[in-house]
């Protein structure tokens, strides 16, 4: 049995370091071959926990908020639970990273201290996004970069569609997903310059099955497995997204409270059917945001995660260190390194 | 009364010329300030009309289609609708351009045709969508550029929010439209190389009511009345609102049908609710797309468009026109211009 163990920033998040810790109890609870390590204010942190089985804590004294800037928080809160568990990833005393804590302070800490595989110049966030309307596939899509870099180059977006493979094979555990790379249209002579060139780039690698450009619209109704996007506008789609649904649901909600009587029962009848809705809609079940192209897995969940959201993120955080996501990619970046050198 | 004249593209869209002509009949009879250049195949064009009243036909005998490359087809299809209906225009016989046909084609044509105002590099697509829990404000916003330009300059970004505070104040009757840039989180440091530039440039123009960064999940709830992009963000943005907002209803639809006895029965009881929500996300009242930034308004209607919302786009550019929304951009331009000069 693999052994996979997780550095856990337990002081990150709204409920830290309550929910982080009951969430890891339960991930331990399910999963036998998963272990912890937990860095935050054991005087917090110890009496959440009734058996230790599988789980170390490592005192920490600070703590990065939610205010802090990053780059400064990094540099300066040297004994803080993120910075000290980015460290023991760094040090190979854990496989992953986890934190519910300051999204800009982590994606540096993974940038900074975990370090970037060799050839790569910028990681990726990756999201896990829900097909609302599938005839196929497993009812979702990944998109990358959702935000870690506002200045995406061709090159990095090429990156993407590589990492994006990867983790669509051994996580998701599809057989040959389908990349596509978000435009503002379908054609291959439409694009921005950046989308362009890194149109020609993964249409040349011929590992990727590349299904080339689609648009916003088709990413709900599950055009592609895996979209590829500059950070800039993975972030703007991602965050059009999820307001979108949201504001429709609500508009929904008060339309039925002012439809009277009628309105009520209505919606008393379809409560099942909002449930579903709801429950396709909620993204927690798929995990959390993946920074890809780090030595090691780096995961955030959003800073209001429940147990439940946290328990879910370490599953998948399982699945990722179980599927060599990472070492596979570098290992094909090693390839292509080897072959140019021959052919030159 | 001052008379309004549009040059009508009669053959763009699915439905040409018979939804355009109906759309047209509608406005002129509603609007007695209204006249029409309709431009197509006059043996088609004519027997849609019974009364010729402020109407005139040019007969031309090509049209520019949705499979025509559009800098190829302004260029080599010289005596098509829309290339003759873009001619009228920078001629000055008539003050706005109206089609359903090739959007691509036709922002070439206001381009290389109609032409730009003096001191603009690159027109941008204003499009106009529904805010769904507003509070406050009139229950829209525009978003620009919505498609025209995938890269975007600083200082182009800039030119939008100036145009989108003149349509928010001249053609929906805003005193002090709330302007934002769209961006990847809301604090000033954050952003794109593009984003940061063109924040310093719109918030250092004080005629702009400048409510700084917003993000895009944030824009359906109505945190600003127009939200300021590069056109390649600002398309999937608009794609990415569209999908979602399609794809959640028919979420809703499906799981009704398959909701049995009592989910039918629901939906009837809350039909009107979901003709109300349908209704809301219809963006077809709003009007068409407008470029902006073109010496004279060029506007776009969809390619399925029904008669009614050409009539719905007529009257938005009727409005436009008599807004003098290009005049008073232009004029401050100048302005602006005049004012560098005295002081160098």
């Amino acid at each position: 049995m693999i052994l996979v163990k997780i550095a856990v920033d337990a002081m990150g998040g709204d409920n830290a370091p309550k929910t982080v810790v009951e969430g890891v109890l339960r991930a331990r609870d399910e999963f036998a071959d998963l272990e912890f390590c937990l860095y935050g204010d054991e005087q917090q942190v110890k009496p959440l926990i009734d058996n230790m089985e599988r789980i170390e804590i490592i005192h920490t004294s600070e703590v990065i908020d939610m205010n802090d800037e990053p780059v400064k928080a990094i540099r300066r809160k040297k004994d803080s639970s993120m910075v000290q568990a980015a460290q023991a990833v760094k040090e190979n005393k854990a496989d992953a990273l986890f934190s519910c804590g300051n999204t800009g302070a982590l994606l540096t800490a993974g940038l900074l201290i975990v370090g970037r595989v060799k050839g790569v110049s910028r990681p990726g966030l990756l999201s896990t996004l829900p097909v609302l309307n599938a005839t196929s596939g497993d009812g979702r899509f990944n998109l990358l970069d959702s935000g870690a870099n506002a200045d995406g180059k061709p090159e990095q977006l090429y990156q993407y569609a590589l990492l994006g493979k990867y983790y669509a094979q051994n996580v998701r555990g599809l057989a040959n997903p389908r990349i596509g790379l978000l435009n503002n249209g379908t054609e291959p002579h439409k694009g921005s310059k950046l989308t362009l060139e890194a149109h020609q780039l993964i249409a040349a690698d011929d590992s990727i099955n590349f299904v080339g450009n689609v648009e916003a619209r088709d990413l709900l109704t599950g055009v592609c497995d895996v979209v590829v996007a500059d950070g800039f506008t993975g972030n703007a789609v991602l965050k059009a997204i999820e307001g979108t649904a949201s504001a429709t649901l609500h508009l929904l909600k008060d339309a039925i409270m002012a439809a009277g009587v009628s309105g009520k029962l209505g919606a008393l009848m379809l409560k099942p059917v909002f449930k579903e809705l709801k429950g396709k809609l909620d993204q927690s079940q798929y995990g959390g945001a993946v920074l890809l192209g780090a030595k090691a897995p780096v995961v955030k969940a959003h800073g209001a995660s429940d147990a439940k959201t946290v328990y879910y993120t370490l599953k998948q955080i399982r699945e990722i260190v179980a599927g060599q996501v990472v070492e596979k990619f570098s290992a094909y970046l090693e390839q292509q390194r080897s072959e140019q050198t021959e052919n030159n």
